[in-house]
């Protein structure tokens, strides 16, 4: 087993692993209520990356750290403090930037690992761009929330009922998911127990205060545990491998 | 009651109707199936957008026809010839122009009716641009298909098992639609008897062909008719008619 | 004959006629004074599009109905309500894209008929960029006024001398041809009976009221009739054949 | 009499003339026949200027001497050797951004005297944004050419009839202009006798070779003296001056 | 003493703290020779920044770990495997938007510490663009190597010569950095003992092989430890405390 | 010897000239004291172009006139009327569209002299996007300073130390060198006898008065002469000619 963590490599690793599936970590730097840190989207974009990395012998590029707008209904918007937020247009340019860096280094195989939901439609517009130019190199995006089955989903929501994706903002998946792979960034004791969010079928600007509970917090994180977040990544990563037997022969 | 078409007033009417909501659809151009023409989202949007706006004496700008890209598993993707996609910075700079000049010409109250589902993140990040400079226009963007409620939504899919929305493209509720806002768009001889498409969780590039039926048909359109196309549209400009009365008081 | 109109094509009717000549007609959002509709320049473009299809067997494709910014002494300028303008690479980025995507899809030969004066460095602009990358391709930019011959100048104006094309807004062609083409939506009653615009041998800004007649004509539109916008339409139509005749071989 | 050229002043000489006119003329590099250098436009924007500047104690600004695209039927196109063509968006930041200069250092008349036909779209772009931010500040655009009297005009157009102002390229009235203001740069044993270009009414893409005569020349410059030269420069500087008496108070 | 890496933060540890200096670490993914990782450059300015905050309770934003090419006689140039270059618009891009986003919270001292040689003109390039929106803000953009005294360079040079910043590329600096910083990521035993690469008064274009040495690295490393990284990391850190203090009142 | 100004070339001559050097000249318009006028680094990098071309029979093509922007420690910034700074991206894209269409036109060797130091990185962002879309053509991008011997350094600084190429702004070597090839335009008995500007190892946004010395001057101009500006120039060219001996075989 080699190195697996890019940052760590040198330029003489990282080249004779170019054959290997690249890993792109996105995340973002968002509140995500009062028990869990501003990074919560990059850690665990990153701890699953390596995890799943380990697994196939593969490379985990650095991280986007920062990521496109959060929006009050799924992330809580831009109001709370230490939510920074990209531009559309700059998480395309960096997407586009790197994807097309890596693919000049000679690697054919990228996986895009988003964690932050925002960013999906801006890395997919990127990818678009890049790929028409390379069409020998073979890029999947995917996220750690769309793979999970509905039996991990039932055991995950054993107490609570699923509020949908968008709402699962610092509740049960995200904390029960740093629970496992942050212990140490999670502040149990702060746990809100407010109610969450109510969805409503439109977007509304500008965004003002009052449109998302004051914690930040979309639905509740009660019954989170490392257990669950265990369950979450193992499934994730377990995903992840098929698709990358399935995709990149 | 007033002329509701922009383009049918002259700009002494548009300036007497500047206090009115004023209602911008955007659709796109793109496959639709064997028995739905490229105009669909356009069609569809801009005879919602009618119908709401006589209900409230708005106005219907000219519609954006021409959209954001269609991907395989919502729209059945680019290689359909007749679908004619957008840049995203492409969408989002005219969203922004036009945005801009409604509000320079003193309209307060905006309302994007959007009926192409890979729209919305361009949308909104010009309209997040653009409220930002002008907090004192409120801009809501809506679509027909998210403020449906379960009851309609049970009532539409009472043979074939809702598919999603994403894979309800040239199916059920798109053919419905357009059976009841316009009959003689449909050829409802040539549906397509496929079977749909089959989800995956994770989004690959290069686009190639196979991912989606050849029919570009991503759900069954069978049952289909112009009285569920009438629910669905009733239905929601009565949401969108609580939409205005809430949020433009 | 088969279907002309794009918007009502199937992907499939679409296909077949991809040996055809396209039309892209190139209208603006824009002040035609009292008795004019704001989309003047769409509906001309359009319906002449139209007849011009149904003689070549070609396509017309979704018209751009928002177009460059309305300059005060050939539009009448963007302080009229109703005069929706985009900047100019907004209208660079839709003709590039539109291009690129009718190119992807097999067309060979585009024509892009404008009715816009203001659009044509920025709709040229574009086609210069999409045609260095495919020179294969034909493009060709024309509108209705610059094909007219001095015949039908002359006769058009019968009694009002010719004021030139820029001041030719609102005026007699543009009044004739909408009567023509969709007398519905001519006001005759409203009609000014101001005197037009001076001509200055210069631009000015910041643009300012007082530039322009307050009614945004900018000539007589006196001696207009149903039968000038005939024989400006046909002669139109008549030039654009012979264009393509010589230039699509 | 104080120094009217801006390259030669030092920085406290452009400080003290902060309330006069500044002129930034704008030329090009671009192909003008066997007798004229590349440089024409700029030359003569340059010398108008000066003369310009001189009877009203103006500032003449470093000019800018690469310009938009020359066009088949107005320059030649961009196939000669020697046609140095800027992408609008370019010339546009260049305008934009010297206007922002020069009005952050509080010069509030500003003449942009353009003397390249492609220009003038995408100067007016810029201007138009710049002025929006800035409407304290007077923005006149103008030519030498759209200044000249039907008097003038048919004096130096005595012997040849007047082709038109898209075909007076490197024929009459730019070669007399250039045997007045700069004869050491004109070659009049080159003057091609070729008949000139024929215009259509039409852009056509690719360009090719072929569209116009080989020599460059559009229309002839057969008759050009430096008198007439004179005649141009003279009456294009007193309407010059009337722009500026009317529009700066 | 409060927690100083904002990605440990939560939204409302963040708060409370955004009278505090903030710092920005900027590096870049570059190869550093056979004996130092590919995240040198961010793993200093993010150690660097660490020690920093903890002496000033500062905070240290989430590091920009993708920078802007790296050209060969300054990093050894793109044709390394592993070295991953962001175009400059893109760095501006980010600089711009994540400045904004940390204004609109409310900060106003921000000090920017880069340690990649050739980000510095993109980054100061947006900080130019974001100041003059807020002059309410103090931006301070410095590096580890411009604030070394003298007397520190010729401890650290006591047996090599100092070649000149650019070329301290894995060098006795970077090296011993990395050695007090981050032993666990430094393979002494691959320390190259090549020759550095030979300065040129120019660049050149295309950039080819040969350019700079095989290893990547532009001058010995020899008589790295970390004693010297500790001396260094001390006084730019001193350095630093002096700005704050003479700059953020 | 043929003519060597690209402005007073026919585009004839211009072609005849395909297989030479084409050096592009890029300057800036920025304050140089109260002694030497705006257009210093203009008329530095025109008048050795110009010497230089004669010398190996290449061709000076029009000066980019409007540089990047003026920093207080390199050149006085921007608070000095009369500096007019372009942005990053307008300058990057002129670079970018000028490299462009020479290339385009057959250049092979274009060699780019730069005369503001501010300007460098810009030019190079440009230089490296379109040399990989040309790998044939050979670009070398220098300037008269990093040319420059030791030797020479010494006796220009025969009295007043040299305080490094940043802060030589309207000082020794810029003087001399205009006392050189610009007599006319230098003013010496303005030279200020103000100290110069003290260096700080950080920048600090806003910029603000104060910074740097009222002058503009950022060390001492005193003892400069025309003889030192000959000694700068000569080895300069020398060191040119030796470049293009070496790289463009």
């Amino acid at each position: 087993m080699t190195e697996c963590i890019m940052q760590k490599m040198t330029w003489k690793e990282f080249q004779s692993k170019k054959d290997k599936v690249l890993i792109l970590p996105v995340g973002s730097t968002e509140q995500h209520g009062p028990h869990l840190p501003l990074s919560v989207d990059t850690v665990i974009a990153e701890k699953i990356a390596l995890k799943f990395a380990k697994q196939i012998d593969g490379i985990v590029a650095p991280s986007i750290c920062y990521g496109y707008k959060s929006k009050p209904l799924s992330g809580g918007g831009p109001l709370f403090p230490g939510t920074i937020d990209l531009n559309g247009v700059t998480l395309m340019n960096i997407v586009e930037d790197v994807l097309e860096e890596f693919i000049k280094d000679g690697l054919t195989k990228i996986f895009i690992l988003n964690a932050h939901f925002e960013n999906e439609a801006f890395i997919l517009e990127s990818v678009d761009i890049v790929s028409k130019r390379h069409p020998e190199v073979t890029i999947i995006e995917s996220n750690w929330w769309d793979v999970l089955s509905q039996n991990i989903i039932d055991k995950v929501f054993d107490i609570i009922p699923f509020p949908g994706w968008a709402f699962e903002h610092a509740a049960i998946t995200e904390t029960s998911l740093m629970m496992y792979l942050a212990p140490e960034l999670v502040r149990e004791e702060l746990m809100s127990d407010e109610n969450g969010a109510a969805p409503v079928p439109y977007a509304k600007y500008p965004i003002v205060n009052g449109m998302v509970p004051e914690s930040g917090v979309l639905a509740p994180a009660i019954s989170s545990s490392a257990e669950k977040g265990k369950l979450m990544t193992d499934e994730a990563i377990s995903a992840f491998i098929d698709i990358v037997n399935k995709e990149y022969r």
